[in-house]
């Protein structure tokens, strides 16, 4: 796909393939709407059985046409799509939206047909949106070439939908509230143009001028942003995805619903890293090194959609309440620190006018109560108050409609006030009819409201989440030059063991020997054979010792009791050895040819963390870090990184982990090796890179001690 | 509080006294509301200055009144409340509910006005609803005595509220959505009738009679149940509150809104017990074991109260989903597993069934898609084919307002069908404007629908929640007779150290002796107070060993290093003893006249846990139990339970920790002694009722290992 999009999304002529009489028909619909969105440019209706549809002379064939359409919109039965469209493409026309159902995602039948799909595509350097998709509007044109019930609202928002019925939905919300848009763009099927094209065409050919001047939008009235949503059920080509993304969420406030928990029960892996960095672990981790925002369901998603086009983020996370009840003030302060905001502090100035303002009975200290007497101007007084306040970022504020309550000159103020500050007004009118006059007012001066206040704090959360990104720093550092192999030994280590038999992952032996090899601190160990070989090396090496059992075939040794620790005299050795010989006869690991007996010199103290990767097949490779030993799993206490990461980005990545307090110096300890923990982190980010035969690596644990960072033992799976 | 509630809240007379002629005023409303809310006692509005209101003659002073009425309504100034209070008392009535403001909640004369009333109270005896309250509601009888805009709608259930405002926003969504309730009674500043009160009335005064019949209103329509919804801010008397919600929740769904989190901040407390059993925390787990649902905000208690209105919660975690598209049904499968449910597995029976209703590019498996395209009947189709089927327990229907939906014909067959069930029917109608007109039919027929499909799957959620703890086992398990101290050596040790210089805690030494006395299994620990000393003990004990610094001044020792452990020789002994040399000298330590040094056994391997007790002011004796060690807080792998607890309630505490699996043997170790922990833990509940001069406690770590349980360290705080 390296074929522009701007054609497709910019026609000056459109044909549609199945215009219809019947009013039912998806034809009929798409060339009403395309008829009443405004479109100026030719509308060539295809029907080969009538005559006129709304008043358009149709065409029966579309060689007949004219001139080759810049788009044709296809609303005819699967089979006959295929059909068609060689005539399609030899007239001249380039882009096509297919809403036709019946491919791929029916299965059966469908999934040659997409085949066909594809090759004709691909024969003809055909742009195709769907099929099965709802088609696009383009506002700015404007065009509204969809199926859909499409309020004309023209707006600073642009979505992408993979699904038609999400994209339905929110043309019903946009409707009810008034919220406007400049590009829907349904992809449905995504068997040819993507969502990375279309965030392409949105960077490299939408022109500057196409769009409202951003510093005529200060104010009231939009934000200042030009928000990007995305209803997404799979990403494709995720490392190009993320750098697109991450190019927009710089400038403007990217938001995307992407289900998942539920695909994240996933077949076994081998290593915890596997386990632990699921798909949706990774995508989230992902997404927010792309700066962009990940919402928690379809009404989170369309809270931030109005909140981002209405109101400009917020510039940090202190926010001022201002309620006439008592209740739902501490429903939203509790609100806004469950969410991660923070209650500003007013300045005694500010309070004092406050308490100049209001009622003796007030509360002047935010969350700030006006009482349930308040009319709208005690509302305006205590607003333009806190609004006037350097400490605070953003201010939600609350209604309930009691028996004084001005419900909708209160929305009036609140408007009017709204267009002298660039401080984000998030409001809550609570209840059901006697209060929806007032929102109808405030969807007019474009204040988000919400029903219930704890909505107004969860999406004003999402609002300074993408702020704090754009703002900080990002995890992910590109190393610019990739380093070349840490050291030659290792790769010859690895050709040496591939060829032998063929196998998936090395024994413990051969890790821990790779990992000496390129350059980890890996504490003495050796092959031991016998008694009396093992007595010696632990005398040499000094109590307290550690024996583990060796094989390919045991990737996780605790858990056939194949570590001993703890190990303070030869009378322990003697008896852990036994126990050993026990365990090999009855779990029958003799038989394997490599099983081994290995004696290391045991790490007292320490910290236990894990450090490994995994090739995730979108994001490629993704580091992950945190508490490990054997209960790394247990504790769940690990963050992740898309690859590769600098020094910088390793620490950034160790200190999401609750246990990096304990490497800091936790209650009295003394700090502890971080520096080489990070230097470790940076070393697996490029052996990611240099070596491709590696599947997943994890050295665990990987023990701190304040002054060494030793590799105690790792598990390698090869690809 | 002893004296019924009957009269007040079932008055057949009633006094208003402050009725006006200004419809804007208090009085005039609920003069008003008692009217035309049907209620068909005797009513006496008062006031001086008119002659009638609203058709009623008035009085112009309580002692003019022909008979005492059962309930006087007050709505006039604070300070003239209490200057009628004697009159309205020595006429008779013993029942008032007050809506003045301007008492405690008010600060400054308010306090002192809010001290004459409870005096007054007393000194008459009088039942007082309020003040700062916004009246009741009671359908049964009728009658609305509030001056809020309350809509008549009569149902099952009840509302106890703390905040009038938060009625008020609930009278306008019931009105909205024709919610309806028996009860509504608001407390506002609780100073004489409080929350177990209204509670106690409800389970001893309200006769079943008063009650539509259970059994009738199965099926379509309201639900069996009788909810109680309760907005709280406090909570006082919490034993007793919780030993009444315990009743009713076996019975009836009991929710619970209060905010808390941002008081959850405390002060720093002196043990880890007392910082990780913060109110919140408590809270929760009272809630939990008193078999109650505590919900997240404002928008979940309004949904979980028509829900549960209108459904009966479902007998177990399995939905089945059916929607017209994908995109939200995947949504609302990833809302499901988030919040704790599953996707029912249909037998291929039903399946069958489906695929024969259904066409070919339908999805049959669960969540079902009936397609874009689907008209009323199919949804019927695959909607009794669900709600058939043995293994769902739920069903959410989810619809996106497509070209061909038929809205209001698909909210008729889910609400006929849903009167032919007893499983739980939740929508979600998707969208704004379109959608309404189903809405409002789902409604009649007593369907909550929601806008999000996440919002059904999480009210279900909350549903099962209840239902499960109804089920379940209860964890707290009443003691019936608390058994005799434990040992009487303890009790007269901490009287022999009471008997010293006032503290507030033990000191190491003195803890571990105290605990050795009751019975714990300390390790072999002596004080020492020379090198040689500490070699001869270490050589006797066997290495390794530890060596800990002991006074009342120091709680936590390892802030200040004041332990070490690992000591495998001699020379590492003498090594930290010198070290602990220099820590004396510089943290000046030495000036506590009862530091000392402590040598000890050192347990090797087992797993650290914490157990501990602290007193909550509402609750009382609070047990903690989880993840122990200096990381305790770190991890917060813990778990609460009110005390008292015996073995069966303390083995399902424990297994709420992650760390349990470790005890139960993780990853090829052996059980460790699991009963002996929950000794441990009987022992400390006992110790909380039988030691009331500790205030606080922790045993940490307590070192299990595969056959004992030790009490490695402790720390005891007095009252």
């Amino acid at each position: 796909m390296k074929q522009s999009l701007n054609k497709l999304f910019n026609p000056k002529s459109i044909a549609v393939v199945g215009a219809s009489h019947d009013e039912k028909k998806l034809g009929n619909i798409v060339l009403k709407n395309i008829v009443e969105s405004g479109f100026k440019g030719k509308i060539y209706p295809l029907n080969p059985e009538v005559k006129e549809v709304r008043g358009l002379k149709t065409y029966s064939a579309y060689a007949e046409l004219p001139a080759p359409p810049d788009v044709a919109v296809v609303a005819v039965p699967a089979a006959l799509v295929l059909r068609l469209l060689p005539a399609i493409a030899e007239r001249g026309t380039r882009n096509l939206v297919i809403f036709s159902a019946g491919f791929k995602e029916a299965g059966g039948d469908g999934v040659s047909l997409d085949k066909e799909l594809v090759e004709l595509a691909q024969k003809y350097q055909l742009n195709i949106l769907g099929p099965n998709c709802l088609g696009f509007v383009n506002n700015r044109l404007p065009i509204n070439a969809t199926f859909g019930n499409v309020v004309k609202n023209s707006g600073n928002l642009r979505f992408i939908s993979q699904s038609g019925a999400i994209a339905t939905s929110a043309f019903d919300w946009s409707a009810y509230t008034g919220l406007g848009f400049s590009d829907f763009i349904t992809l449905g099927n995504k068997t040819i143009i993507k969502e990375n094209d279309v965030l392409r065409y949105w960077l490299e050919e939408v022109p500057e001028s196409s769009w409202v001047n951003r510093s005529k939008l200060a104010g009231g009235g939009s934000s200042r942003h030009r928000p990007i949503g995305m209803y997404l059920e799979s990403i494709e080509k995720g490392t190009e995805f993320l750098e697109l993304v991450k190019k927009f969420s710089l400038v403007d406030p990217v938001f995307i619903l992407r289900p998942g928990k539920s695909s994240a029960a996933q077949a076994a892996t081998q290593s915890h890293t596997g386990a632990i960095a699921n798909d949706d672990a990774v995508l989230n981790e992902a997404l927010k090194q792309a700066g962009a925002i990940r919402v928690d369901g379809l009404e989170d998603f369309f809270n931030v959609a109005r909140a981002f086009a209405w109101e400009d983020a917020p510039e940090g996370p202190r926010v001022a309440i201002v309620s006439n009840a008592g209740g739902p003030a501490v429903v939203a302060t509790d609100a806004a620190i469950t969410v991660g905001l923070e209650l500003a502090e007013l300045s005694p100035k500010t309070e004092k006018i406050l308490a100049e303002h209001l009622p003796k009975a007030a509360n002047i200290h935010n969350p700030i109560d006006v009482l349930g007497d308040a009319l709208a101007d005690r509302y305006a007084n205590a607003l333009q108050a806190v609004l006037a306040e350097n400490s605070v970022d953003a201010v939600v504020v609350i209604l309930t409609p009691q028996v004084m309550t001005q419900i909708e000159a209160t929305a009036k103020v609140i408007g009017e006030l709204s267009h002298q500050t660039r401080k984000p007004i998030l409001c809550s009118f609570m209840g059901g009819s006697a209060i929806e006059r007032g929102e109808r007012i405030l969807n007019q001066y474009r204040i988000p409201s919400f029903r219930y206040p704890e909505n107004a704090l969860q999406t004003l959360s999402k609002m300074w989440q993408w702020r704090e990104r754009q703002k900080g720093p990002r995890v992910a550092v590109k190393v610019a030059k990739l380093p070349a192999k840490p050291a030659k030994s290792g790769e010859s280590y690895l050709k040496s063991i591939k060829r032998g038999a063929p196998r998936q992952a090395l024994s413990s032996l051969e890790a821990q020997e790779f990992l000496r090899k390129i350059g980890f601190l890996v504490p003495d160990f050796i092959e031991i054979m016998s008694h009396d070989e093992a007595g010696a090396a632990a005398k040499k090496f000094g109590y307290p010792v550690v024996i583990k059992l060796s094989s390919a075939a045991i990737l996780h040794k605790s858990d056939v009791g194949g570590v001993i620790v703890n190990i303070y005299n030869e009378d322990q050795l003697n008896k852990a050895l036994r126990i050993f010989g026990k365990t090999i006869t009855q779990t029958n690991l003799a038989k394997n040819a490599d099983v081994s007996v290995l004696l290391q010199k045991q790490i007292v103290g320490g910290v236990d963390l894990i450090v490994g990767f995994k090739r995730d097949p979108s994001f490629g490779p993704v580091l992950l870090c945190g508490a490990g030993g054997v209960t790394a799993e247990l504790w769940g206490d690990t963050a992740l990184a898309i690859l590769p990461i600098d020094k910088a980005g390793a620490e950034q990545v160790l200190k999401k982990n609750k246990i990096y307090k304990l490497l800091a110096g936790w209650r009295g300890s003394l700090p502890l090796a971080t520096t080489m923990v990070y230097q470790t982190m940076e070393a697996i980010s490029r052996l990611a890179f240099t070596y491709p035969e590696i599947k997943e690596m994890e050295i665990n644990p990987l023990i701190v001690t304040e002054s060494k960072c030793w590799a105690v033992d790792g598990r390698i799976i090869l690809e």
